[in-house]
């Protein structure tokens, strides 16, 4: 958007010199004030559209109504950047973290210790949003070199709502299983990441082995949820920031779609 | 939001008058000027926070992550009106029926005749909107006795992006299949409504039948396509503007949530 106004206010410019230039009376100035004043407002509507564009694009991703995509829109790299990195996503955060303790405090528990709820970590428990933000807020094609280089630095930050509702349902006597897309070779620098980020106490973390290299997450992520229905577990509430988190089979009984624009995961 | 605004900027006339009644001269008039520079940013933070909220409370609910809710929240009621009636609702719209008939197209169709598109009908295919913008945008519970004389009217409206993907889907050879939950009583009212909204060609109108009165939306629906299925039906789409149009049981390969802040159906 910043980038459209730069470059429409530069052609005016040019225009107006040029007018300018022809003849400084052919045009009385009131008539160039209110071409000025036109210009900005169509700018403004510019931008609104825009931003209704961007906002619909994103609410359609929310919503699982997108067709598979790569890459955000070129011309929504600015609108997700103002959203991640202002108010919208942390207010976002905030409700779906609220709205599912509200859910698992109502559950009650059969107090076998078989009441599971699942997280998914990345954009779900931890923020990889540094990396992203030197990574054009998901403009460009995913690199996988690039982003694993990020996670075994392993200083990705916690998501401060998922963090409380974690803690939440810990408490409430939800036994915890972490369910990541990462690779069994990050295991332990998750491990470690996650503790200094403040979680702990989770029964089980199940990361991508060899044989699963290749599944979509949905399958992949189905197929894990369906081992823990043969060992017992009622899976109750899943978090994730992906709809591949929470759709295939063997679902939860409430699941939460946590917002993320930068990214797709089929 | 409005009232918001009239209401502080009464609450300040007075302080002002009061001050002015007190002495004149206590306050130098440049603190004033400054004091009411402040209360207008102010009056916008309120402003914009209130919106970030409201539009994360609609996100939430198009994600369904809120937990089941009768009336939309108090303080979101302008939020919502301004939503309906401008250019938000009408590109949301557009953007599900947009990704729909993407998805519709690349389907490979049987040509048996057994592939199926379910769309429901209220803030679907017809729009209510003039009755609930005469009853506060959902603010206020249903009133089905109310909501019942407006239907019997006949008089609700295509929904212009629902109706182009509607006449693609036929085109492209997919049946149509019409499960909505108003009642059998209805059916005619329905029919001719449909007809005159550009609405035509569908294989089948579901309406709920005496048996079907008392069972949730989903449950409901859902019983209706396990039947499409057993007749050999394949569902491939389903559109709607309620998660309980879309879940459940005897689910659609893809379906499409289309938008709605005004109401909410389990």
């Amino acid at each position: 958007m910043a980038f459209l106004r730069i470059f429409l206010f530069v052609s005016l410019f040019s225009v107006a010199f040029s007018l300018e230039n022809l003849d400084s009376h052919l045009l009385p100035r009131p008539l160039i004030i209110e071409y000025s004043e036109n210009v900005e407002s169509q700018l403004r509507e510019i931008d609104d559209e825009l931003r209704l564009r961007c906002a619909s694009w994103r609410f359609a991703g929310e919503a699982n109504n997108l067709n598979p995509w790569k890459t955000i829109p070129r011309e929504c790299v600015e609108y997700v950047k103002e959203y991640m990195m202002g108010r919208g996503y942390v207010v976002d955060l905030e409700t779906v973290s609220k709205e599912a303790g509200v859910f698992a405090k109502g559950v009650e528990l059969n107090g076998d210790g078989k009441d599971v709820w699942v997280f998914d970590i990345d954009e779900t428990l931890l923020s990889n949003l540094p990396y992203y933000s030197a990574h054009g807020y998901g403009h460009g094609l995913f690199d996988h070199v690039e982003f694993d280089k990020w996670v075994e630095k392993g200083v990705a930050t916690a998501i401060e709502p998922s963090l409380k509702l974690y803690e939440e349902v810990l408490n409430l006597g939800f036994k915890v299983i972490l369910l990541t897309g990462r690779s069994e070779r990050h295991r332990s620098v998750t491990v470690d990441n996650l503790i200094n980020a403040g979680f702990r106490d989770w029964h089980q973390l199940i990361l991508r082995d060899s044989e699963d290299q290749g599944k979509s997450a949905t399958i992949y992520k189905s197929e894990k949820r369906s081992e823990m229905e043969k060992e017992g577990f009622r899976i109750v509430g899943n978090s994730g920031d992906q709809w591949s988190d929470l759709l295939g089979f063997s679902l939860s009984v409430r699941s939460f779609k946590l917002p993320n624009p930068m990214y797709y995961i089929p």
